[in-house]
């Protein structure tokens, strides 16, 4: 079988072998409920309670803070709607580019009473600490910084903002789905700096789709999204996915033991994908900013991003243009529009997003291949003008 | 290793190994993110519109009227407070013997101006047809009546009463995740009669946990519960878990195929159980109503069902004292209560549901121990009395 290149590990990565060993017996012989009071219910339950403790390791929580979601994208919802369930409506603020799985929650709570502030980002995709100074001020209830930025890879000081919103008395989220397995994340450390919640989510870390965490300061008070049976500490009812949840608390494991050698290797191929591209005449985005180590999100000019994915995935390469997760959804990235990027440079925005699998080969193979497609769509282009 | 005989098939079955075998692929080599642009997500994006005409089929629906979900509680979920956040707060009405993924989701609604009216049941776990008439009179805006109860097995007359409710303009939805694999359930022909909605769950049918789907009449407008990249037709954002929902869709397929001749299987052991059980002096619940093939719901007077169904336990026998899916848990089940059922005697219900792998042998086998067991803890209770 033919096998692209595999340069999107923001999308989603490869399941680690180990992982899917470990989810094997709950997907056979361990069948049961972990609700149930018998021996296959107890042996699910016993796995629950391991990946529970594994998952909170892996970032410095205890395992009384872990809520198991089915994904990121329900861990943002819960936390985004879930807060505002029990509060009064107020003022909600989240960065403009916080992926849209929390913008679209804040957003529907407009229609409950809630104003939103987007807070606003510099250039290169940080945040800017003045407007978000001046929010505060206003006394937000809610307010949502993203870690990292699935599409730029831009990091925010999320401590010291979150130290500035305290003065608010805001409950402080962090969408951390990109930046496990990268960084080092230790909720007990932004916790006491003023965070109240955690994102993360297996299958950007090695592990399967069907389970990620929200990591809650118990002082938060959540409205389940899904209510019923009572499951999560009444914070996420249904019967739970064992494997997916068992190949969470594996991967994070992995994830923790592989961080700190598995970053300086990104660190190292990411530095020779950007000078190949720079060489090219690439466009980098917050390139002044620090960012996670596997992530490149560039463009050419004149050339459209959708066009070049597309050549690039004929040719054996397989990377993203804008967001990978918005499902056919062809607008310019609201994350480039935010940083204030041209909107003819963003129409050409390209993603490459290294991992674990990923050697220099791969990227001095991705460059020529790359330098060649450019000049057959520029040559093409230079035809039809 | 002591496998215990599994006579709980309503809390979760045993996946299939097709089943598994189906699922491996995406568990290892098409790891993609279905809406990603390039081999690996088109990969991932065939299977899933594979699975999702697997499903529709198996319960007589287009493929486009499938919402695929992350279990029967977010389906169920979903459709009770998403059509509710699209309609001005009125009636609601669900049977009081819902399960408590559509109990807790109404209750909640009242919090948000919805009145809520629970439907009567007869003392076989029928709706009451005039209690019924009465309340759609009151013209409510959603109506939720369970196809096939959890505990009980009992059926409702789901055609009829949406025909029914069909004057008030109500939304009417069943939750047919008891239903699916052991009875004909065809959303063309329920929607004829006027039911818009209808919950099915992967995991009660053979296949894994983590996948569910929410079938919808497109004339029910809907406000998404997990809001962000659009997937789902806007309905339910979050990277599709493929792997669980490839399982989901070929457990539809072999449900479908299995069902004429389990259902006569399981109609034969249920006979034989329930036979030997009445001559131990078991009261049967919901005996005189149309029920499920594989469902039998007992009590023995003075007997606690806890303590029984962990004496069967430690013999070898897994059943369910109650619903199954409701954590720590251990108030007396509101299903019993709603069918009027002396206290005393629901502390004592326990379920047993049949499944594929089970046998006359294995029945005989657990009458045999129940008989010892009741001998025992009755000789017990008498020596403390
Ligand atoms: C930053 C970020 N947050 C949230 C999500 C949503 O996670 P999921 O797709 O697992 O629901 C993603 C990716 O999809 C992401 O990159
Ligand atoms: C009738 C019924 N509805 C809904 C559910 C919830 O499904 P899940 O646990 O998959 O969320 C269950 C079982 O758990 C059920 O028996």
């Amino acid at each position: 079988m033919f096998a692209p290149v595999y340069f999107d590990h923001n999308a989603s990565t490869p399941t680690d072998p180990a992982v899917l060993e470990a989810m094997l017996p709950y997907l056979s012989a361990q069948f049961g409920n972990a609700s149930s009071r018998h021996e296959y219910g107890r042996a699910a339950r016993r796995a629950i309670d391991e990946a529970r403790s594994q998952v909170a390791a892996a970032v410095g929580a205890h395992a009384s803070e872990v809520v198991f979601t089915s994904g990121g994208s329900e861990a943002n919802n819960l936390l985004i709607k879930g807060a505002a369930a029990c509060l009064k409506p107020g003022l909600l603020a989240v960065s403009a580019i916080e992926h849209p799985c929390v913008i679209k929650p804040a957003e529907q709570l407009c229609k409950r009473g809630w104003m939103l502030e987007k807070l606003a980002v510099d250039a290169d995709g940080r945040v800017d600490v003045g407007h978000f100074a001046e929010v505060m001020a206003r006394k937000p209830k809610i307010v949502s910084v993203i870690l990292a930025n699935n599409e730029t890879g831009v990091l925010q000081d999320v401590e010291s903002l979150a130290d500035c919103a305290r003065m608010a008395g805001a409950w402080f989220h962090t969408d951390a789905v990109q930046a496990v397995g990268k960084l080092a994340v230790d909720f007990r450390r932004l916790n006491a700096a003023g965070v109240h919640a955690l994102t993360l989510s297996a299958h950007k870390i090695g592990g399967p789709k069907g389970a990620a965490a929200l990591v809650l300061d118990k002082r938060v008070e959540l409205e389940p999204l899904i209510a019923g049976g009572g499951h999560e500490r009444g914070l996420r009812s249904g019967t739970e996915n064992v494997a997916s949840i068992v190949g969470f608390g594996v991967a994070c494991t992995l994830a923790t033991e592989r961080r700190v050698r598995l970053a300086q290797r990104l660190l190292e191929l990411r530095g020779q994908l950007e000078a190949g591209l720079l060489g090219l005449g690439a466009t980098l985005f917050g390139q002044a900013a620090e960012r996670l180590p596997n992530t490149v999100y560039f463009s050419f000019p004149e050339l459209d991003g959708e066009t070049l994915v597309g050549h690039l995935d004929r040719a054996g390469y397989a990377v993203a243009s804008g967001a990978a997760c918005s499902s056919a959804n062809p607008e310019p990235s609201h994350v480039l529009r935010a940083m204030g990027v041209d909107p003819e440079l963003a129409r050409g925005a390209v993603r490459v997003s290294l991992g674990r699998g990923n050697s220099k080969e791969q990227v001095a193979g991705f460059l020529n291949t790359l330098q060649a497609t450019i000049a057959g769509l520029q040559r093409l282009s230079a035809m039809s003008a």
